[in-house]
């Protein structure tokens, strides 16, 4: 058995079904490994940040890493924005890229570059494998970094002759590091720090967990305090029945309002919030000067296990979920935002994943979506645009008896709109509402924000007219079906009658 | 002045005229410096691979480098493929980075990752800015290390704060490196070695300068040694009239039968030749063993004088052009590779600049195209696919009264569409021809030389159908008009339309 077969069947053994593939020549033994071993499904992307991207997307479907197939420095960086993203959420995704073969890296072959360098930035851990006969321990030691608590990023670069040579062996898995305990000292001082005017800040594997959700919602209760989750989550467990948490804003003003009247943060599996970018006249960081904060359980620790603990020591049960009205469908009209909202969420059915890549409009979806149908909820993690077609196809993937609904800015759809012919490849549920303001939107905020009284140069940069993009025209070009619509109940309609089809589809909705 | 405002004009000042851009929040004060000076043309790109290969396609054919605006890490990386192709044809290009502002660096803000790690192995020069008054200082040093002989990647990570910040100082240019001479001793070296049995290796500036070439033609004459080029180069300088000169061939078996019969080489601004990837039981280097090498000049020395320096030691005049016929329009018929060849080669108006990301389709285009009226012919350096678009489009820019004709494989279009965009935005006139084989051809080749016997998963990775992609749609989608062509007399009819009509256009070649 050659090193790249090794690699396939113990990935195998370890419960990896899916590898999501961009492949190059460096690693052309493992298309052959996965194609003569037929193990694993093997889903191709047009582009490595599909790849990245959708691997994201599975993994916070299925709760374990899939395989990535990537090659070389520029093909890595080709898919390293996703894979940014991943990082930031503690998403588990295990990248098998392939190098040169050892002896043709004394060369400057024209595909040569600091591959080490390069992956390092994008990664939680990072291996270089070194020969044939270790190949499959080292995948299953990235295998098992990539799945510790709470997950994570790992790399494993693959010589192509040690993919090539004989004398593989198959390794056995390498067990994850489990969630860490958290100290009785850690529940008692965050039960101390707990009342009026502190904030419980419950982040990672509680918000994928409804029971945990509603014991944090009843501790804020108990206690007096408020509950608040991150800005932006890998995933969240929402609609009817369950605690309709509140996130901190992405815009600075609104999330320093939104945090103003705390003078204590208890951290659960989340960091002290801090701004996307910094501003000339405003703080970094988000919580108010002086507010003490108390980590309860840090991101590797068990957040959920402390909560409970949390909960006994102040006496708290699980909150019972504010009934939230179920969203009805808009009227006729035209496609603001408000009406936008609702249109989507009134279509949503029965666990439908939904992906949020909306960044300035449709902000009130998800509260709307609080009275919806039980869902899931996958928001962009890192801040790096580019994700919200591969990540709904990932989640397709792992969850094909699921309708995937992504919410889809326009500017950001064309950084990785290739997604869109792998769901049609892959005859995938997902029903992308492309949102076109037909402009960078969020940017034009950053530019005020920054002090500039924008001239035509600067507001043509970030524009998306002249010419107008036809998202459904790109579309067809890829395989899928879709639709332009313009007033409210018809978005609903449209909405509503896709999640229902196998398949995907695409549908352009021109804002107002 | 602020910071961002003293670079724009001392960068301007050293003759950059071009910024191609896809801002993020982390430079908008680089916008609004933009905006308020109106000093520079800037080009919007939907993505940031678009933005770097339009920087590389402009520097081969200005002959200068354009500023390109890139944000933080992941935005760099999307940008990363197609630098690695500047950096490796040694292509001028200066990189403006947003970084967050010093004072956000400590905080793991979603958008941070280190970016300095990220630039490094896709620059030859690297600086972060420190103060204010110092960036306009530092952005001269990087255009100085990217305008060097023969140009390379510089890039300079801009913090937020130090260009929103006052007292920036315009700085004057810095002179860039000339080429370095060469010794005497290296041409009399090289003039020992040449004769029959001995190939004269010239690369870099020798290629884009027609008399150049010729004394190197006539330099081989008159030496009985062969005249080669590399595989790959930023720019040649071909067409009736001009010296054809061979290349070493891509396929690794091609590459070491043309280089066997020499057991010496002269190099001048080339490198030895290696293969692109290692294969089990091929060589790394193509030259035969115990082949000697001499260099006559370095990539960073004056190739040019040193083969003027080495026509005359060996009494050498340039050569007479052979008088390769002119292409004729290729009867009606399917699209076969030499009707391919032949219908794109006819085509070819004088000062065509001609993209080269064709892979394994039309090889004998550049053959056929011996004969046509003089042109240009830009390559993918790197072997980083996804650049012919982007490239095509900064020619473009660069040359608004030339004609460009992307020749280009229908899987690598499909890692940078979004070019097509900045071609309509921009009305160039770019004609893309795609060569639509539906599949990774070039792949399926690699997977054979690595001893597979590809089964059904192997072959559905390299397969571009189910579903087909329409181009065509693709095209229209982003405002570029297209026609599909499945007939060779139709295809030479529609290109030579297309050439000299104003604004992009797109075939889609349905090859046989």
């Amino acid at each position: 058995m050659n090193g790249a077969e090794s690699v396939v069947r113990s990935l195998h053994a370890a419960g990896t079904e899916v590898c999501f593939a961009n492949p190059g020549t460096s690693e052309m033994q493992f298309v052959d490994a996965l194609d003569r071993t037929r193990l694993m499904r093997c889903v191709l992307g047009l582009f490595e940040g599909v790849v990245t991207g959708a691997a994201d997307g599975y993994a916070r479907m299925a709760g374990k890493p899939a395989a990535t197939l990537l090659h070389l420095a520029p093909g890595f960086a080709n898919g390293a924005a996703n894979l940014h993203n991943a990082r930031k959420g503690r998403v588990p995704v295990l990248n098998l890229v392939g190098e040169h073969s050892v002896r043709h890296l004394q060369y400057d072959a024209p595909l040569s570059a600091d591959l080490e360098a390069t992956v390092a930035p994008f990664s939680n851990w990072v291996k270089t494998g070194t020969s044939a006969a270790t190949l499959a321990r080292d995948a299953m030691e990235g295998w098992a970094a990539a799945s510790s608590h709470p997950g994570g990023v790992a790399t494993l670069i693959l010589p192509a002759d040690l993919g090539w040579n004989e004398g593989g062996v198959i390794a056995p898995p390498v067990a994850p590091t489990p969630a860490a305990a958290v100290a009785d000292e850690a529940v008692s001082r965050a039960a101390e720090a707990l009342g009026p005017g502190a904030v419980l800040l419950v982040g990672g594997t509680v918000l994928e967990d409804p029971a945990a959700l509603a014991l944090a919602a009843g501790i804020a209760e108990k206690t007096g305090a408020a509950v608040m989750a991150p800005g932006a989550n890998r995933r969240i467990e929402m609609g009817a029945g369950r605690p309709a948490i509140a996130r901190v804003p992405y815009p600075i003003d609104m999330a320093l309002e939104a945090l103003s009247r705390f003078d204590r943060a208890v951290l659960v599996e989340a960091v002290e919030p801090v701004a996307f970018f910094a501003y000339p006249d405003r703080p970094s960081v988000l919580l108010p000067e002086g507010c003490r904060v108390v980590t309860l359980a840090e991101r590797t620790q068990d957040g959920k296990a402390a909560l409970a603990a949390l909960a006994d020591l102040v006496g708290a049960t699980p909150a019972r979920a504010a009934d939230a009205p179920r969203p009805t469908a808009p009227q006729v009209g035209p496609l603001n935002d408000a009406a936008l909202s609702q249109a989507i969420a009134a279509a949503l059915p029965e666990g439908a994943i939904v992906v949020d890549e909306r960044l300035t409009r449709g902000r009130d979806v998800g509260t709307f979506a609080a009275g919806a149908p039980p869902l899931s909820w996958l928001a962009i993690t890192g801040g790096s645009i580019g994700i919200g077609i591969p990540l709904a196809t990932g989640a397709a993937i792992a969850c094909p008896d699921r309708p995937v609904i992504d919410l889809q800015a326009d500017g950001s759809a064309m950084y990785t709109l290739q997604g869109l012919w792998t769901q049609a490849r892959e005859g995938l549920n997902v029903t992308t509402v492309i949102l076109a303001n037909r402009s960078y939107e969020i940017l034009k905020g950053e530019l005020l924000r920054v002090g500039a009284n924008p001239g035509p140069t600067a507001l043509d940069m970030l524009d998306l007219r002249r010419p107008d993009l036809d998202f459904c025209a790109l579309a067809r070009g890829m395989g899928v079906p879709a639709q332009r619509v313009e007033d409210a109940a018809e978005l609903h309609r449209a909405i509503a009658a896709s999640v229902h089809e196998p398949g995907p589809m695409l549908i352009e909705a021109m804002l107002v």
